[in-house]
């Protein structure tokens, strides 16, 4: 029985997350359902290599599944798409490896946050608009507080499902201006629930002159909740590549576009 | 009574085009009534420099409307966009002089299209798909076709509402490759009416191998009805900036993004 690696590109803002739940239209369920229907097989489980918020979207997702089918990967992918709502989008179906594993073999992730600093017509489901004036360099500033390997007990929501230590790995938090979007891109070894919203709500917070630059480290060290009412909001964040071993990194920030390049995944 | 001139972005996909009309959701009925609620007044009407199809978006539609008020125009902004729905957007609204008409004064419009040469998860209704491989290498032969002083009869659907030459000056038409996305621009002195969807149109179907390059060139002397069943879609079609005397031109092509910059309007 083959083993598929799917990557895959979705607009979160009509699903309650990845995750498939009874009663809720989820990522993962369409994916699922799209497989049966093409497979004809429902003895198989996706497996995604991240979690997503309802709300969050995701530029390159990806996933596994075994499921015993005699189609190439390639009428796999073209099946799908046609069986998948069109906010939906399988980029690359390949074969794994037995070993290959979405979740458990991935090295670091990366994310991508759009804050746009006006109103913007087109894509209201996909920026943050924040109001106020809001301070780069103030920001920049603070973004060095969480680099490096840190405990973000303070920026975590307590996640019933998962027992797992709260240090992580920040290995890069690059912040790039283009036009009126600021583009925040975090690269680590995995990401704690909420971690990255509020990350990005301290550091609007900071820019927009609410905290000091030195709050950052301060939320850090104090492992108190005060992160958690600064939650950044989902429609901004964008899941980028899952890095594996040997993959390589993308460097910089570019704004989401109609067919954004996935350097890693082509 | 001051001379407003308006700076409008708008998604078209929810809208009847841009002119009003009885019955149908259209962008200038949506501003109008905006103006409305925020000045108080009827007695005004809005004239936009272009009429936009269904579906058909704008980066930056010029509009003026003489209005009898007291609000600054930074206020009248910041009011209308909070009246208006989330996909019509007043990027710049100033005092113009009593001279100045949107569409009378316009001495140029750019156009841009955007083909996608694979499924999009996040724009389907800002891209056309074209499913088949496309050589842009013959749209490019092709596409020399079509710049000068030309005789566009054969690509303008007959409008009885306006009696105008079919001599069109296209000044550019700029194909980009960015990725999986072909970008046409196209600039020229005005556009008739459905032309640019069929330049384009006859360009994808050159660029599938449907006809050959000096097709285009034939189909401009024969003025006839061939361009017409190769229409292109209306998704994929923004009217970007509309030049005034003095306005510094665009060059290149840029895919839209959360918030395209539209350096002449800003």
């Amino acid at each position: 029985m083959p083993r598929f690696k799917l990557t895959i590109e979705y607009a979160g803002t009509r699903y309650s997350g990845w995750q498939i739940q009874k009663n809720a239209r989820t990522v993962q369920g369409e994916v699922e359902r799209a497989v049966a229907m093409v497979t004809g097989r429902k003895d198989f489980e996706v497996y995604g290599a991240g979690r997503t918020d309802a709300g969050v979207h995701a530029l390159a997702q990806v996933a596994h599944l075994d499921v015993a089918t005699s189609l190439t990967p390639e009428a796999l992918l073209r099946r799908m798409n046609d069986a998948l709502p069109s906010d939906i989008n399988v980029l690359v179906a390949e074969i794994a490896p037995r070993r290959f594993h979405a979740r458990h073999q991935a090295v670091a992730r990366r994310y991508l946050y759009q804050i746009a600093r006006r109103r913007t017509a087109f894509a209201k489901n996909y920026v943050w608009w924040v109001k106020e004036p809001i301070d780069v360099g103030r920001m920049r500033e603070a973004a060095r507080s969480f680099v490096g390997f840190k405990d973000f007990e303070g920026f975590a929501q307590h996640d019933e499902d998962v027992e797992r230590s709260t240090m992580v790995l920040v290995e890069r938090l690059d912040l790039v201006e283009r036009g009126d979007l600021i583009l925040v891109a975090i690269e680590g070894s995995h990401f704690l629930w909420k971690m990255v919203r509020r990350v990005v709500g301290v550091l609007v917070e900071i820019g927009r002159g609410g905290l000091e630059p030195d709050a950052a480290a301060r939320m850090l060290d104090d492992r108190a909740a005060g992160a958690a009412r600064l939650t950044a909001p989902a429609s901004g964040l964008f899941l980028e590549p899952v890095y594996y071993e040997g993959d390589p990194r993308m460097s910089g920030a570019e704004p989401v576009t109609a067919l954004k390049q996935v350097a890693s995944n082509r």
